[in-house]
């Protein structure tokens, strides 16, 4: 059997450095995680009792394809808790993820063709989804006078959508209120259709992240319960979109999805219920962040974006390599310590720039700069 | 915001009638349930108690993209008991639901404006999901002496695929291994590629379900923990496809849906460590299925295609009615018996037949057929 042209996209090439850092512990090395996207933590405990509650009580079938009201309503809450906005529940929509929010969306918005324009470096998966359905993604390179984050003549004539991530993976950095409205405005004007990728929003260190839902309702934000509320495996998000549009992605995912998984979306209620256990993780983050940028630019890591929020730290390697794939397998093999190459955010710049996460322990990371400073000193011999 | 051609699919009916019987219960009602297509009963106890143990363990992470290799290893066992087959248990790959399978199968291989067929009456998703994804969707109407199947005299030149349910659904009728095996070659011959939606296997009366994996490994094979085990909600599913597709759909589900939720392929590992409790269901359904195949033709729906497998009874009414939405509503207003009208799996005929489901108890079909013979009685008066 033929494969489509659309199926040919790229890997994750973080992937296949999990997969090197696995084979490695396989073999009896103890590897430091600094590559994967996501918390070593689980699920929150009230979200794990809510479910184990809910299993003992009854089936758990089909929920309706946006999902649970009350979770749909406990969701807006949080907007009013944490940016003083009050979207009306109807228009929030759960989904299977932010990945799931990704299909829901570019479907809705765009056809066969259309051109989506997102900034270089960025989530790779944007690119690779809007391939896989015949549409055309759009790099656009961000300059690391503007934090990495696209700005307005960043955006060119004959685009049909734009997404933006504050704050940014693998960079970190947010964009404020006016850097935020500039760039919804200038769509707005140019009849650019605005997803904002919200999903790092509640892990932050100075300043909150601002929703793009403070400045517009004329936008699709996405977010998710994996990052601040530890719940990656659960395959829960949500996204919440224009009241007119909503009953156009009810009808998606009534046929993509059926429902979002009706375990997690109990669990995420838990997850709402009581914030305190998820709060708590940012000391940690923000422990570990403080170590790295202390320690990162003495070894030798020193041209790095300002990390406002999320749990990585992106920095420009081009004094060390033009090859970031293979420093990061040499990094792996010598010092036992699992880095992602940037490629996977940059397809041109990518080469020189290396993303390390620091959402594992404050001891995982103590050891990881440890052993990280023993191969920078003796790569300099 | 402008919404994309692509996104204007029809949505699904038999939401409708859920809403219009979930309306009338809220008005004080006593609906019985024959519309929905899923299980009364939850997740079998081994799979609640398997994530329960598992949540007391530890966090819930991203999985592998192709799923827990644990977990896929057991679905290959499962082809061994099943069918006595022996595919490599590295084709098998997790997908969120067969909802999620087909998004990776259409996407790996279709492109944009690839001719898929499927017989009317099917399962609507399918036409769907290929709109959505900027393919063609090509009904085959198919002949009641045919068992409401596609044979290969109804499969046009120029398609580049065809999707087939045995047992299909809303019908219940089986393809025997000499009609699958004739569907198979000819596609093989036109260079069509072969997808088996095998959902509702080891739901079956007489006989048993034949798999497309007992005649090629070049196809693909769809199924799902959602009927024969039970887990709607959970969605969680799997998909056998040929060996040099696997890279391919890795890619793919890697940027789709990172992983399929973890919680449920857990559980899924506990649905298949002990089969009994799904297998006593089938003791539920098939008594539910004798007595609709007793007691519906003598009310007045005796033209009914027969129902090998799944939980479903399709019935012409072309004798009664013109518009079957519109006589769907009369019954659930007048009877309380929620059915769903044919439209949903059969844009053309479906205006005059309606699907019977029988997923729920036995008591509850007595006194659905209760009502429903009042009903027709009156009616005729």
């Amino acid at each position: 059997m033929k494969t489509s042209r659309r199926s040919h996209v790229d890997p994750f090439i973080v992937m296949d450095v999990m997969e090197a850092a696995r084979a490695a512990e396989e073999a009896g090395r103890e590897v430091i995680h600094m590559e994967v996207g996501q918390p070593a933590t689980g699920a929150p405990q009230a979200a794990r009792d809510r479910l184990a509650a809910a299993m003992a009580e009854g089936p758990l079938g089909y929920t309706v394809a946006l999902g649970l009201p009350e979770l749909r309503r406990a969701i807006a809450e949080l907007y009013r808790d944490w940016y003083g906005v009050a979207p009306d529940w109807r228009r929030i929509v759960i989904t299977p993820g932010s990945s799931g929010a990704f299909l829901l969306a570019f479907t809705a918005l765009f056809d066969t063709g259309a051109k989506v324009g997102m900034g270089d470096p960025g989530y790779p998966s944007y690119r690779q989804i809007l391939t896989a359905m015949g549409m055309a993604p759009v790099g656009l390179p961000t300059a690391m006078e503007n934090r990495l984050q696209p700005v307005p003549g960043d955006i060119p004539d004959g685009l049909d959508g734009l997404i933006v991530a504050s704050p940014g993976n693998p960079s970190g950095t947010m964009l404020d209120h006016a850097h935020l409205s500039a760039l919804i405005s200038t769509c707005h004007a140019k009849g650019i259709s605005f997803i904002s990728d919200e999903i790092y929003h509640g892990i932050q260190y100075e300043g909150r992240a601002v929703s793009a839902l403070e400045i517009s309702d004329e936008v699709y934000v996405i977010n998710s319960f994996s990052k601040f509320f530890s719940m990656t495996g659960w395959r829960i998000g949500w996204m919440v979109v224009p009241e007119d549009h909503v009953r156009v992605i009810e009808r998606i995912a009534q046929n993509f999805f059926i429902c979002p998984p009706h375990a997690a979306q109990i669990a995420a209620l838990g997850a709402l219920s009581d914030r305190s256990e998820c709060e708590g993780h940012l000391s940690v983050y923000a422990e570990n962040r403080r170590i790295l940028l202390e320690e990162l630019p003495k070894i030798g890591f020193d041209r790095i974006a300002p990390p406002d929020g999320a749990f990585y730290i992106y920095a420009d390697v081009s004094g060390l390599t033009t090859d970031s794939k293979a420093f990061c397998d040499e990094i792996l093999a010598t010092a036992g310590v699992a880095v992602t190459p940037g490629l996977d955010f940059d397809p041109v710049r990518g080469h020189q720039t290396l993303r390390f996460s620091y959402a594992r322990s404050t001891e995982d990371m103590r050891e990881g700069v440890r052993r990280l400073a023993a191969f920078m000193r003796d790569r300099r011999r």
